[in-house]
């Protein structure tokens, strides 16, 4: 018997006994949870957000954690790695992940752990297709950075900066300066933008972009669309990055951008947005949606490993893994705590 | 004095005298229009929906002419030359011209012709920044195909085709079959997608795509959501080229793709239209708008040279430049007189 | 018991008995051939050139068939499905198949098939790593055309075509017009080039490529580099593939590329080219060297499956699977036989 | 009359008196040289290994100043003006300026500064296309700073780090650690690879390559290749930028990058060098060669504006204009002086 997290239904969770998990595909690995976080997404699913979850399920869909054991397919994991379980399992056969859009995959993969099948927030795990949906750790990249690209810093990258196409010299603008805007925020560095733009109604957000490099905060009463205009010379942000996930921070994402500028939506969103199209059909927009796939997680890795990126900044709360209610309570009332990221760990 | 045809305020035009362009700057050339056409938008400015069109200008902004005169710093053209006049001006020097995107250059060209200046409905147009903003006609390349390539093809190409990243292999829906839609389904082709689905509710212009090689034909009662998705094995087009600049059929667009697809919009739209980020957000789309920038041109017609593309086949009528009265009557009335693109010639 | 077409060593071959493949690994698949081809590599392994070819394997890397056994973790492929055998085998799990380039496969896949492990010129051939080096064919496309995807379309299309970025309106020259040129100038043609150039002493091989769609044919006394100059108004082709493996026509290719060009080679060199950087540090060139991937397989299946490709084409001769060395002698000796691809098939 | 470095055939220069330049064609501007500098072809030219200059030509090709006057279509810079006079002149009209390839300019530009026209090391020079050819300053940005961006930061940017498409995480190898390798080390920094790699035998330079960020460095006695593998778990380099010009570092560059990896070549070339295509046609490289375009002079402008880079670390000894012939003598001798880039300034 091990201790998992266990979801019953809305607002209902336990840390509680059940079986340990057991190899059930060929392609499957257990991992002992070393170190695991929480996501805004779990918070979601004990709202009740997401039926797809039922009662029953394991939460948590990021981990570091060592392998126990693998099944008879796998061969590039062996029991005793420490390994990095990533938000999203890859079938590794299907057409999408074989053009890399592992977030995609049809062919049992995606966001499953702590969805469909059970997850992380536990002692043990069972990991699907581990050989496409871990990563060894290298060594020199500890347990707290390497957790921090199990989902947030790879969703900020990809959705938000690479699908943004930030390049040298761009002015980004950030919008929303918590967990994912900060982490778009860090990765828009690794393309030297001359100006990062965090708007966030929130002043300790605003800090904490400031301190990530941020370069103009825009707060509760400014005009975001002014502050940007007059940034460049009138022309509006290269890119825009979405990381709020409701209807006026998008409308505002179109609105702060040049003529050929690129939005990137990484919010996850509940309601539709109003396109202006009567204005920016003539715009040159490009406009992007997504899911992470994850492709960019071994490239983040060895930026890690070379001292080149610590995303250890994002961590504002420590408990051990025993203590995870209390760790919920934390990272559910971010205003009060300050909580971005929580790292829980064995004892 | 020369004959022009000015818009003299909404519902009001006339094909009346007026005095010869002259050259003003040292970038204008001064052309004698040998061919030109009507365009949707000059319906839209008759309707008064373009207010920054003045009474008093003379409209058309796709013309074949040759050169009458040219500026003193004009280096690319001389006095007899055939050339095309495109729909889209270039300052060959600001931001955006220096990157390829005419369309939204900031230097006072973009779209001006028939707009801001005095247009080629006429018999002689003054054509600013004529270096950047003309394209000397190869030999065997008639007037009349060139023509096609003044607004028509460059539009759909690099707003629908480009922009929606066409491939070998693809899914292309086409969402309206008028002359931009029948345009995009002929350069969609240039890229050997394995299907075109065009969608348009009337049956003679299903008949076209059908003749310039649209494979699945989607008509006023049927569910394009499904036939698409039964085409491709329920995942969705790769591509959806919006054709025709209202919501639904922006909307429908965002329903035909496949996760990572892509929808581009080339259609002109007057009103917002809803995007459903809470179905789109986790599903990897790329929207893109824009004007036509006219980087293709030169490709196009070195295609229509080589005999790898016949625009002619959007001509349904002729008339001569002195009839412009029956043409706009004949182009304004196109589901009675079946017309896609007039051309109008000097006698 | 099947028979096998088995290398015992430089010039030494025979069609005898031997056991029938297992199922070794979990990932495996046993599949009966159908249909398979013969390979130019294939003849420099008679000729001793590939060491790595140990005496006893069985060769042929290409192949049609039927899935007979899977291993315990394949879930893609099932018995009695017919299936395409791709000359690169994929482990799916390494770095360079998470991003698609399965032809440097670090895993143990790659180009191994009729190479380190037993091949296809057999009765039954074991595929290590079904799942992801396999393709299930479409009802509609038939063995002997997708059969011309198990090696030399895509490889012509990624390596060639792709590589070189080749677009719509480009003058393409293609040097050397056997199997894998005429492949060029066939999936050259998907992205409707202007012009393409086909170089080659023989004139039957330029008669071929004449049929294929090259416009400019250029024999063995002409001045390539001076046709290709006078059909581009002074600047040279926009993409030159290389499709011979010889010093002489890569060189060929670089003197006949425009600056700003692409040069693409496809060819198998056994010797050094000379690379004239005094001449070409200046002219924005890239070259591009490789060895396929099968990344195109999916959407080259999609576009025979669609009527929009047909690689029958390259087809010249039938033997029955028994008569393989009189296929092999066919095959060696092209220049009478007119051999291009031979397709042999079971009884 | 003007004081200007005049070239009289090879080893000769002279510092002496000569006409001010005029405006001559309606696109030129005349500027007066507020700060030069001295580049390794200034050099060459002297050697007499650049025929095309004509002994009388006033030598030079980046400077900053002020405008003293324009032509009559000049409308984007006015008198009094502080511009960057760039080493590319770009007509702004021709097939390859008008898709940003300014340095392939077919219009009358490219490298035509102290080459084909007199040139910046004088008090005054006649700028040809100055609408295309030069760029105002922003507040903020000093002349010495300015200056880095005529040549050599652009020139290392595009075609040593763009053109070798360095991307976050990649390992980046520089062979030769002079101004222009260390300008890529500078430059492939804006994407944030894990590491670079530099390779010199003096151990100044490599000194210096260290303080502008290269971790690993290689000298005289060491085997690049084998470090490059070692740091690299035995792939290679995802990037090797040539910046020396000879046939050996060139074909180190080939030895140093991993399957599916970039040479980009920067080093200016006077002998053929040697492809050992019989080892790398199966290793998907991409080979790059390229005058700079100067395209990304606008972005590189804006980081040094927003001070996220600082190319006055190249300088090391300044001059006034009239101590010229000094200036050459000390960037004559590099292993002497140390020198890496000198700037001259008007009294």
């Amino acid at each position: 018997m091990m201790k998992a997290l266990i979801y019953h239904g809305p607002q209902r969770r336990s840390w509680e006994d059940t079986p340990d998990p057991q190899i059930v595909d060929p392609t499957d690995a257990v991992v002992r949870v070393d170190a695991v976080t929480i996501c805004g997404t779990d918070l979601h699913i004990l709202k009740g957000d997401v039926p797809a979850v039922r009662p029953g399920t394991i939460l948590g869909h990021e981990a570091v954690g060592t392998v126990m054991a693998t099944g008879a397919s796998v061969s590039t994991i062996k029991q005793g790695d420490r390994v990095l379980v990533s938000c999203i399992s890859a079938c590794g056969r299907c057409r999408y992940c074989r053009t890399g859009m592992f977030g995609q995959c049809l062919g049992g993969g995606g966001w499953i752990l702590g969805h469909r099948v059970n997850g992380t927030q536990a002692e043990q795990v069972r990991v699907p297709f581990a050989d496409t949906s871990t990563h060894v750790l290298p060594d020199g990249v500890d347990d707290e950075a390497a957790l921090m690209l199990a989902d947030i810093l790879p969703t900020a990258y990809e959705v938000g900066v690479l699908n943004g196409q930030v390049r040298p010299g761009d002015t980004v603008a950030v919008i929303g300066a918590g967990p994912i805007g900060l982490a778009a925020i860090t990765t828009a560095h690794l393309f030297t933008p001359s100006h990062i733009v965090a708007v966030d109604p929130a002043p300790a957000r605003l800090e904490a972009a400031k301190r990530l490099g941020a370069d103009l905060l825009i707060g509760a009463g400014d005009d975001a669309a002014a502050a940007v205009a007059e940034l460049t010379g009138g022309l509006g942000a290269d890119v825009a990055i979405e990381a709020v996930g409701i209807p006026e921070t998008f409308e505002l994402c179109t609105r702060l951008v040049r003529p050929g500028g690129h939005v990137a939506n990484v919010g996850v969103h509940g309601a539709p947005a109003t396109l202006h199209l009567e204005d920016l059909w003539i715009r040159n927009l490009t406009i992007t949606t997504g899911l992470v796939d994850t492709y960019s997680t071994p490239a983040l890795l060895d930026m890690i490993a070379a001292g080149r990126l610590d995303p250890r900044t994002f961590i504002t709360h420590r408990f051990a893994l025993n203590d995870i209610a209390a760790a919920y309570d934390t990272f559910s009332d971010p205003m009060t705590s300050g909580a971005l990221k929580i790292v829980l760990t064995r004892g």
